[in-house]
């Protein structure tokens, strides 16, 4: 089943809850722009290419209802640092204004679609770096929930499992909302792929003890200097990696490359609510609770898109 | 109320239960070494000089009960990794052997005396190197809950706080446990200091965008050749801190110092259970949850102990 898909019948976008997840397995419909865009803010979808897929199915519904306008605000408005959900609004607004709603439609329906196989040619790409038997560290959840199916980093994980490779997986926890612990554990059970769930915090101590061999991460949005903008987390895994001279790897399709962003500095960080980060705190705790980070491009070993791997200028080599 | 007291009339040691803050006040007593022993191995009392108080207590009852050297043994095998709790059991028990239970409960009594004194001693020393307004983030729980009283790390932050130099604390949670979220935040809060409560991962963005002037970290052990075990993450935030120059700090008494640890890697880290680690897993997920990381000497800007300001060999100078 995949995380984003379209239901005719249903006349709307048809999405797995994650909040709901590992607990309960719960698909929902959104019929409007609106409810499209609550079920991002609300992270009911995330991961930067399943965010991007909803988006495009959320304008192509404001187009059919003839408010594609307000429609493709408020999902501008939704979540403000993953490159596709503007990339694939901006998509579905074109094809509207060359050819109607049906033609917004077919658009949303092609990116998807797109989508799933670019993710198929990152795990492709990716799986060639990865040795026999290793021992791989990841943050967050990039598996088929964070895209409409297969997942970019733990794509390439999956594509080095099916091809015989057994890697060994070192998950992040991934506070403050858990995708580690909650996803990540849950596909790579279904997966049928070895791992333990580790505290973000371990991953000194992991790095430090020769315990992981690379590590693998996505991105929300790939600055034109390379600099990449990931789950908050990902920077401090980048520099362990470096310090301790193992591989980081960032997989992502190529569209996350915004050239409108020179550099991380140019970013927007969300800082999301203070919620998410209170489970164990006294009630009315103030709390700082950015939901990214920016990994310099002189951390990231190699990019893995679909069109192949790419080394930055200046980037660090394993 | 101190962390840990002798409590002559109910015949054992008080505690409050640390893994009931900080949605209850609840203080127990322990009359037999066992008793204190659980009680270490539970984390109902936890910080280095705070198990080694009460570590020295639960051998004073040992050996008032006529059976030090099982009670001993007991003790030390609670948690690995903190000095104090070996030092206190061998100080008590050289008290014991020079003067029956009467001196073993007088050590006891004067270690925690002691222990208080010294931690008074770590605030002046460090509350020097807090310049006026300074944004401090520190990890774990160094307060009055991990020591007999005052705190290391965050009896530092007191004393600038009590010398008007109105310091601002971001709190690492310290995921599993998260003292940082329970007991740093709830002490900060009843001394009137302003904090934010921070994902462990956020530390990265934190001193990217240069929102801290400092960072401050206690120590379970400091090895001979000046590396410190303490907390899982502190290791991490350490890396960050030389790469944004940023100063990072240890707070801890002199006794913390092992002569008989060469350097970190001679430290077994203890690997706790996987229950701590699992609260949002699906239910039997695999976990690797070490308690401690290593920060090499060379990025600690400097150690505070009771008897001043020691600078490592090679360490980062601000």
């Amino acid at each position: 089943m995949p995380t984003v898909e379209w239901d005719e019948a249903a006349g709307g976008v048809r999405l797995i809850d994650q909040t709901q997840l590992p607990l309960a397995e719960v698909y929902l419909t959104c019929r409007t722009a609106s409810e499209v865009a609550k079920a991002i803010r609300e992270m009911v979808v995330r991961g930067a290419p399943a965010i991007g897929a909803a988006a495009g199915y959320g304008a192509a519904l404001a187009a059919r209802a003839g408010v594609l306008e307000a429609g493709a605000a408020e999902l501008r408005a939704a979540r403000p640092t993953a490159r596709d959900l503007f990339a694939a609004v901006d998509r579905v607004e074109g094809a509207f204004h060359r050819g109607g709603a049906e033609e917004a439609l077919a658009e949303a329906e092609s990116m998807a679609r797109e989508s799933a196989e670019e993710c198929r040619r990152i795990g492709a790409h990716g799986a060639a770096l990865v040795p026999e038997a290793a021992r791989i560290v990841t943050i967050c959840n990039t598996g088929s929930l964070a895209t409409v199916d297969y997942g970019t980093a733990l794509g390439v994980v999956r594509t080095a499992h099916e091809a015989g490779k057994r890697p060994f997986v070192y998950v992040m926890e991934t506070r403050p909302r858990a995708q580690g612990a909650r996803l990540t554990t849950w596909e790579l059970r279904r997966l049928g792929i070895p791992h333990k769930l580790i505290a973000d915090s371990a991953a000194g101590l992991l790095l430090q003890r020769g315990l992981a061999d690379l590590a693998l991460a996505g991105a929300d949005r790939v600055c034109a200097n390379g600099d990449v903008v990931n789950k908050v987390g990902t920077y401090p895994l980048a520099l362990l990696c470096r310090e301790h001279r193992v591989p980081f790897y960032v997989a992502a399709p190529s569209s996350t490359r915004d050239p409108g962003t020179p550099t991380g500095a140019d970013v927007k960080i969300e800082e999301r609510a203070a919620g998410e980060v209170t489970n164990f705190a006294p009630p009315g705790t103030q709390v700082w609770n950015p939901a990214f980070d920016v990994t310099p491009a002189a951390l990231v070993t190699a990019l893995i898109t679909e069109r192949g791997v790419l080394q930055e200028a200046g980037a660090w080599r394993a």
